[in-house]
């Protein structure tokens, strides 16, 4: 018995999300499928966290226990030559018994692009949040520094939303501007984005889209640090800002002792 | 009466090409039918050049009689409003009544993608062809010089393609290495690319699709310089490579007086 230790890549556009659902095709269903075929027998992929439908990852992790032995390229390779192309194995090791993707999972990594343009890029709208107004970058990532550290969280969740706890430890938070890569680079009109990159413990349902949400309200100029830090203490969902929506997130890492 | 000249991109990916036809959506259909919704009666685009199935364009010129008069921001922001999200007008502008997009093109700027890595990027996946192999750039950079100037390119067409004269001239070509993008930057594995851009009069049918083909085969050592040159001269599609496949293409600019 061998315990494997995977890096997925996948684009989201397609799939309830990572976790299985009865309702529609997830990632984890896919994955645990051609495992599956390859075992001879059912398996479970352990993800480190679920992302929501049309939520993208470039370094999600799970874990899988596997009987049969393989090296681990060849697993990669027989597995990538299977699953759908939205979805790929970049990266497989054989790690410890006891290892668990996400119980031993201390921090991940979530991207959100905004792209800024006139006009909405047609090769970023599966990626990104498309925004016609000019924002201020500097007062956005300002804000978010009123939310770094351990906080409750509740105002930042997904309405309705049931958990232990809602308290939650931000490492860190950046808002950038970068230009929107090599494709776009000779039309400006195309163009730019804004980067918010969030490292966190763990995060509640929706909590990194609403961040997104609320510090445009900054970016915009509608709101200040002042309406960060109310809806940041009063826990409640209706003074923070909307949830931005999903293809514009992506979860980037996730890291391990 | 006045005629538009609109700068149109989109993704390729769903559509059976530019030109209007019987098999599915075109591009050319999608603009002129919410053109047309708008004059209130049939209108017609005429395109700079086809772009077959799945190529994309950043830069696609086409121009358009209207009799409705209406300023430039208002058609753009009125025709995107009603096209689907993988077809945006970027850019529109009265031009003279004498000016057609077709005739009046004096060069057209295409670019392929070819995206490297032991794995394929499933976000690049609809927007670039995914080499394992790597590539020697140089050498592909060099080769393709050969092509540079007035030839006649019957080797480097669709197979069965009838045209009156199958001579064109080719401004430039560049083989070069670049980065994938800002959103890939983190992980290496998911590669980096060779970017092969063409400047010319006019193209054949899937000739920059023949040519990317053919240099790939100098990239990868199997070709040299003189295979290059036997498959110009011998005017025989079966000397000229492969032709790459249409997901790595963008019609980037027409050049225009």
């Amino acid at each position: 018995m061998s315990n494997l230790k995977l890096k997925i890549a996948y684009d989201g556009t397609s799939y309830v999300g990572w976790q299985r659902q009865a309702t529609g095709s997830s990632v984890q269903g896919c994955v645990e499928a051609v495992l599956g075929e390859i075992e001879g027998s059912s398996v479970i992929a352990v993800g480190a966290g679920r992302t929501d439908a049309g939520v993208h990852a470039l370094g999600q992790v799970a874990n899988v226990r596997l009987r049969r032995r393989m090296a681990v390229g060849s697993v990669i390779r027989a597995v990538n030559s299977r699953l759908p192309k939205d979805i790929r194995v970049v990266d497989a090791e054989i790690v410890q018994d006891s290892f668990h993707a996400r119980f031993d999972a201390t921090a991940k990594v979530y991207r959100y692009r905004l792209i800024h343009g006139e006009v909405m890029n047609p090769f970023a709208r599966r990626y990104g949040w498309w925004q016609r107004a000019e924002f201020d970058t500097e007062r956005m990532n300002e804000a978010g520094q009123l939310l770094v550290g351990e906080h409750d969280f509740a105002s930042f969740q997904a309405a309705g939303s049931s958990t232990d706890t809602t308290v939650r430890r931000l490492f860190s938070l950046s808002v950038t501007r970068a230009q929107a890569g090599q494709l776009w680079s000779e039309d400006d009109e195309l163009g730019d984005m804004t980067i918010i990159e969030v490292r966190g413990s763990g995060f509640l349902r929706h909590m990194v889209r609403v961040i997104v949400g609320s510090l445009v309200q900054v970016g915009v100029g509608r709101w200040d640090n002042t309406d960060i830090e109310r809806a940041l203490v009063a826990c409640d969902r209706a003074l923070a800002g909307p949830t931005a929506p999903p293809q514009g997130l992506f979860l980037m890492r996730v890291d391990y002792e």
